[in-house]
């Protein structure tokens, strides 16, 4: 695979959880592999202590560098930065880091956005009025409600209907539309982003057993198989709806490229089940490429950047290398 | 361990299903082993041309053949059996079996049942009221409505709270007392039939990040909080509620004997997402032991009992074993 032309932007996220020592464990991890060169949208006062920085003013700036010192393109804390205890001052930093980010990517200097974690209840403290990233990316995007998410780990991918509202109003949030759309989105990014030429989408069932003709619930009459005779219609490859209970076993999982579900847990929980410390989550229906560690700040093991960090950096280096090859598929350098 | 006293019954099921050739391959797995000695309630002409049969005519029979021959308490088919083609006059040597196989563990003379796979359609074509074993059992017993599911993996135990119901139909179900009362029932389950004195319950959420402080759902802080404080004031060790997705991981599993699910799918998907092929169903809240294979008849690849079943004997072979050491911790033999 040739290299994609354009680093990837890292975001700052909460400098007072894990986002820099994973940071700085993710460059020593990736300076000598060639694969997800990136610059940090961050406080070089923070990393500077452990791992070489160079401090560089553009994008194009990375490349050269990032062999040698991690690239950080400043963006500064206002206040005194204490692992664990995070503050409402750094909350400007954070957003602007997130901002920058999009900035670079959209003006084609970067080649996709990893976002280090953020702690919602700190920026909502500060007046951030989005209820995390995504959101705030999809405005940023000019595309509010576009935005789709995607669960990638090594043995499965997963795009839930509805996100984060009760199940209760998942339920009513589900309709043949909003089906057909969000599959859409997902087969659209797999063929581009992805490198699948036809992806399979495995459409999930609602009820016990898909609803057994109807015996457990008429959302699969009523809904989704219209949602899929649409779907193939456009000439999309899907099947369902499944039983939602063996459809993520060993032997369905490689019958498809990617499983659309109708809530939250129905996509996490099969997920995560298998894999904790491998997901990445994967924005879709936005101009940019998105991805980002599938955990939390961690407030409660962050600690100086010098330490290794007691969280895992597999999340995080997954979503730059998935980025990174998401980007190089975009620019048509992978195949 | 020292043995249970009394040998488990196992019943025919549907005999055009892959129960008979699982039969046998559960025979040969088992003879020799002294885990799980069974007789078979059906029709001895289908399984006599596979293994060698001693045709009993009372339970206490069957321990002093079972090395050499299956024990087969005969209950005779109608009509000729052809594998996958069921037939509804023999629904009622299928029905005939359970009885019996409940007589003898209600009347101390068996250690428990193992049913064999049934096919709802062809017993309701027969007039069978009932939607699965589960109610049937329930009935013979005179405690309708007391049955609950629990699913059993080498890996994970599971107690849905409500089970074959539509998801819609599942939280108007969910009550404070419903969550406790099948919590009582998995936790005094836990300690008479599989030895574990301080069984360790976790209960799951409803919503994603299980409600995140109600601002994705309201049932965890109306419903599931005041269930598990209603369980702590009875002695119960009980968590949660816990996020439903990341409950299920590899190092959250450790930490609890049983999950309390809050819908049937909560509770599959993880549990035949990690393995399909080991799964155990066993019925709790009636006052025998029962447990049974996690998957059907089969019909589409049940062939002649000569022959190796394609089917995996594994659940079987599980369900068997399972019930072999409830029956042993309930008599005390086993601690």
């Amino acid at each position: 695979m040739m290299r994609p032309s354009r680093p990837l932007a890292l975001t700052l996220g909460d400098p007072a959880g894990i986002g820099p020592q994973l940071t700085a464990q993710a460059w020593r991890s990736l300076r000598h592999s060639g694969e997800g060169t990136f610059f940090w949208l961050g406080d070089p006062r923070l990393i500077e202590v452990a791992v070489p920085v160079t401090r560089i003013e553009t994008p194009e700036e990375a490349d050269a560098v990032f062999a040698v010192s991690l690239p950080v393109l400043p963006v500064l804390c206002d206040a005194a930065v204490i692992p664990g205890q995070p503050h409402p001052r750094n909350a400007a930093a954070t957003i602007s880091s997130i901002r920058l980010a999009v900035e670079y990517v959209l003006a084609g200097r970067a080649g996709g956005v990893v976002t280090n974690p953020i702690a919602k209840h700190v920026l909502a403290a500060a007046g951030f009025p989005y209820p995390g990233h995504t959101e705030f990316l999809a405005a940023l995007c000019d595309m509010p409600g576009e935005e789709i998410m995607m669960l990638v780990s090594p043995q499965l991918r997963v795009v839930p209907v509805t996100v984060h509202v009760s199940l209760r109003k998942a339920l009513e949030m589900l309709t043949t539309d909003r089906i057909v759309s969000v599959a859409e989105t997902a087969n659209a990014a797999l063929k581009r982003d992805f490198g699948i030429l036809t992806p399979r989408l495995a459409i999930a069932g609602l009820n016990p057993h898909a609803g057994e003709q109807g015996l457990m619930g008429e959302e699969e009459i009523t809904i989704i198989r219209p949602a899929i005779e649409k779907l193939r219609a456009r000439g999309i490859d899907c099947l369902g709806p499944f039983p939602p209970d063996t459809m993520f076993s060993n032997t369905a999982r490689p019958t498809y490229d990617v499983a659309i579900c109708m809530y939250h847990d129905q996509a996490l929980i099969p997920l995560k089940t298998l894999d904790m410390a491998h997901g990445v989550n994967v924005t879709l229906g936005l101009p940019l490429i998105r991805t980002s560690p599938d955990h939390g700040t961690a407030f409660d093991i962050a600690g100086p950047v010098t330490e290794t960090c007691r969280a895992d950096v597999s999340s995080l280096l997954a979503a730059i290398r998935l980025a990174d090859g998401m980007s190089a598929y975009r620019e048509g350098k992978k195949s």
